[in-house]
């Protein structure tokens, strides 16, 4: 299996690089990481016009197996819809996987019919304990190992990073959450910031077509006041408000533990 | 003239509301502030319930002229669409004035018809050289004081805080944008933020609408590293991704210099 890696948002770290060159060696993988994953362009991993054509270019090269993110960080909106433009039908064949500002990306791809799925990226490795992240991802790009997904996960679900999905509703990349659930995630906000994406994300009309919500782990920064509520008091009452059910935790987050989440296949 | 201050977001400093005092009185206004301006609970000024009794009351009272918002902070989104229900007439001939987290409420009161303007609030002057900010909002409120006018306006035009528009874009609280100019401005957020909330919030359909786009101050934290292009280089790029011509910069800001900016009028 041959896994190309890519930088939609932010430059990725030479050691990460060659960590998980050897875990994909044990995986039975070959790694192809671009060499615009290395690239540098103020935020960015490399211009707008740098970063969109490796992504495209990986997408339609049929000797790919499967496209990874190599992290984070910001800017792969910036690119999401016109990488998933016009796609090949190479491109339609193959798995890509990403969170956090992948999600742009994901979405995108996910409209354009490629199936993605929301699970650790190449950085990860880069974490205390990264290899089990790591790991995970290659266990399921290379055999769609269950015990790789989350757990909770039995019908069409989605999983975004909380900030993320708010910043793709209402436009173009926004999914169709017609009866599937949806996984969300933070780090770094404090709580009031939270709450407030959550009433933006839960006031759109798309949003109340979801089955349920479900809370992935969220690293949250401190509030300057206590804000009079925990996470999972705000999560419950954006949800009776929308009138989408508050389906319990979900396994996902910015962290090691974070577990794949596919998103329902557009051909199927 | 009998200006009611009320707080929807987090609560009012006494200090503010005593110094505020003085300066109304040398403008022929009496202020009124309503005690909920001072209530706490958790980050907000009183419990959503009571927030929303106290703007809907002064909103209600005949004897009432305007109805000033004590200050920003967070929490206006979670009443303003009940704040501006069903409104009695009496409502509608007030003016309402106030900014930041305020948008909310300035944005749900627009739609059901009542005069707002984006301009200084009653906590601005304890701000350095706060006088004079509050003094400015007095003489409009009083007097509709041209001087006190943001001096580009010269047609229908909304004001807004950039986080505050993009939580709002695509939920009831939305404007019709149609032939209007949109005044932004911003604080303590890095530039890669500023570029998402302007990805967010000029993907919109109604954002196309626009007549034109200005750049009010915006005060950011440091991005973790180089952005790689500066605040007014990337308001313009996203407004030449979505058409709406960059129209230069505007006198507004988290800051003692801020003008005022009157919403068009609905019943005109």
């Amino acid at each position: 299996m041959r896994i190309a890696i890519v930088a939609p948002s932010c430059p990725l770290k030479r050691e990460a690089a060659e960590r998980v060159q050897a875990l994909a060696a044990e995986h039975g993988a070959t790694l192809a990481v671009h060499p615009q994953s290395f690239l540098e362009d103020g935020h960015f991993a490399g211009s707008d016009a740098e970063r969109l054509a490796a992504i495209r270019e990986v997408l339609a090269d049929p000797a790919v197996d499967a496209v990874w993110l190599a992290r984070g960080g910001y800017g792969s909106n910036r690119i999401a819809e016109a990488a998933a433009r016009d796609l090949p039908e190479a491109a339609r064949s193959k798995l890509v996987l990403g969170y956090s500002d992948g999600g742009f990306v994901l979405a995108a791809l996910h409209k354009a019919g490629v199936p993605v799925a929301h699970g650790p990226m190449v950085q990860d490795v880069l974490r205390d304990g990264g290899e089990a992240a790591v790991r995970r991802a290659l266990s399921w790009l290379v055999k769609r190992d269950a015990a790789a997904v989350e757990p909770g996960v039995d019908g069409p679900a989605f999983a975004f990073n909380l900030v993320v999905l708010s910043s793709l509703m209402g436009t173009p990349l926004e999914p169709d959450f017609d009866g599937a659930e949806l996984l969300i995630e933070e780090v770094d906000e404090e709580i009031y910031r939270i709450d407030r994406f959550l009433f933006h994300v839960s006031s759109q009309p798309g949003f109340a077509r979801l089955r349920q919500l479900r809370l992935g782990r969220c690293a949250l920064r401190d509030n300057d006041r206590p804000f009079g509520a925990d996470l999972e008091a705000v999560v419950r009452s954006w949800c009776e408000r929308s009138g989408v059910p508050f389906g319990g935790h979900a396994d996902i987050g910015h962290d090691v533990l974070n577990k794949v989440v596919p998103f329902p296949c557009r051909n199927a």
